[in-house]
């Protein structure tokens, strides 16, 4: 039985394992520095459908689809699948598993969804609740841009601290077994709000829950920064990972050496026009399922910290004059 | 620990104890039947507030407030939170809880969201993993009907089948202890689309759902309709209850003596102009929490399975001509 310490963080008792993990991506994720890792990518933004909310739906399946081949199970073998995106409503995902017949719990944790899912399927493989727990989410810049900001037709200008959503989706198949990748503890973050109210620097609004969730992590597990080969944020991008680090800097923690962030890592930003990075629920997942998973499972990486960060942001809110929650989870996952 | 049985189907092993609800509501269902049991009326939709979005904020927070109180414990104690709501982003939860620092799951379940919330709830108090465990939602027919339909100054006409989304809030407050009410099981449900395309019928898109979920909770179960003294389902209506009944009338299952519907409990149809019942999260949740619960509690019920029902309904997906998906899970509440 898992065991609830305080302030959201549960420690696995027994560690479950990650059996099989898939990353699909559009084709400008394809064509950055990540872009051999991924399982599938697709060089029409369109997936082949008729809309882009469709196009997510359809992206989100490709990243199912390559999770269970490759864990050898198939959709009627999932126990509990936990899901969400960023679409209202959360149809990117509701709409790519309509047809499947699978236990369904959806969830809304915006851009820290592959975190949040991950944390959900893990503390029920813990418990022995169902064999394949599978977390999956997804985004696609198209139906987000217009959703979030402007339609893509508008032309709008994009200031330099704005991210760019990930055309990607990411899947994980949770089970209990003795293989690495392991997940060895979570915290379930609080949501924090700063007073950031410009939709266009998301990675500020999102820093302050990413430092409470670190550090609330760190004290109530007793690890320290230097116990993790990787504190690896969700989507910051360069204003969000500069504010996080300035804040452990305050505590006199030295994050930065260990750090990294989805958003910086899966565009070339002197090639690609991304401006402070990238972002969206499929950027975290699409980096730790398509970079990270892999390389815990090799060895090569020991202890990764992967906190996936969210901005609740509503446009409908923020044209209320309201400022944008964030909220951060964490998850421990070990190669031991 | 938790027990999977299939397809969704979750056993408790020492099933946990409902320590506190409370349901908070708008004036119209205040003058409803159920009126007098709701812990929180105001007069005011508005809430205090000068939007409706931070109305229905303001709403869950009485709900929130209330349950803690007769709980006797305060936010601080609260070790997870499970809510969501039908607005986007699921602000209405979000903004209700962003100022008092507790551990944050947001959920995405449409109108099902009070039996996916008190389910997840549910599962972590069976397993030890926190002290008190929350439910929350909450729905506000200001803002869904400008979110989903037309603003409420369009004056839109509603059909017959059309159902009137609730604005009201339920909470519970779960605990691993040993006093009735207790949650001794709980399904989580698939989703089905039937391929209903009218936003103003979400009882025919939802039905499908919960026959499918009330049907496999019983045949993992081994319970019979009749070793419940009442199967209620979230807000079904009056097209959604009568659907419902025709399938299992089909199974040779009389389900009508021993069913009811929050959607047709909250409102009296014959004095109030809600057409086909109520609706929204907060229809369940009002109904379960002032109504329902209390009645286990006093042992006047002894077995209830609470269905809650969701249409996952999304305007820009139904614009695109796409039908719309429903999901319902189940929660067998016990006096004993």
């Amino acid at each position: 039985m898992s065991v609830y310490l305080n302030k959201g963080t549960v420690i696995m008792s027994n560690p479950p394992s990650i059996r099989s993990f898939a990353a699909a991506a559009g084709r400008m994720e394809g064509e950055g520095p990540l872009g051999s890792c991924f399982d599938y990518v697709s060089q029409d933004s369109t997936f082949g459908e008729n809309t882009w909310e469709k196009s997510e739906s359809r992206l989100q399946q490709h990243a199912l689809e390559h999770a269970l081949a490759k864990g050898g199970i198939s959709e009627s073998e999932i126990s509990l699948l936990f899901a969400g995106d960023l679409l209202n409503q959360c149809t990117g995902s509701a709409y790519s598993v309509r047809d499947i017949g699978v236990p369904f719990v959806g969830l809304y944790g915006a851009c820290s969804t592959m975190a949040e899912s991950l944390s959900m399927a893990s503390i029920f493989s813990d418990n022995g609740i169902g064999k394949y727990n599978v977390a999956l989410t997804s985004s696609h810049f198209c139906s987000a841009e217009r959703q979030f900001r402007f339609p893509e037709t508008y032309g709008g200008q994009r200031p330099p601290s704005a991210q760019w959503t990930a055309t990607a989706s990411g899947c994980v198949v949770v089970e209990q077994h003795s293989a690495p990748p392991y997940v060895k503890s979570v915290t379930i973050g609080t949501i924090k709000d700063m007073g950031i109210k410009d939709a266009n620097n998301m990675g500020a609004a999102m820093a302050p829950a990413a430092y409470a969730t670190i550090k609330t992590h760190l004290e109530n597990t007793g690890l320290n920064v230097d116990d993790f080969d990787l504190i690896l944020t969700g989507d910051l991008g360069e204003v969000g990972t500069r504010i996080l680090c300035d804040l452990f800097k305050k505590d006199g923690v030295d994050l930065e050496s260990v750090h990294n962030d989805c958003g910086l890592m899966l565009f070339d930003r002197e090639k690609q026009d991304v401006h402070a990075g990238g972002s969206g629920c499929g950027c975290s997942a699409s980096v730790l399922c398509g970079h990270i998973l892999g390389r815990i499972k090799s060895g090569e990486l020991k202890n990764v910290l992967f906190t996936a960060t969210g901005a609740l942001m509503s446009p409908t809110l923020v044209q209320q004059g309201e400022s944008i929650p964030g909220i951060a989870h964490a998850v421990h996952i070990s190669a031991e």
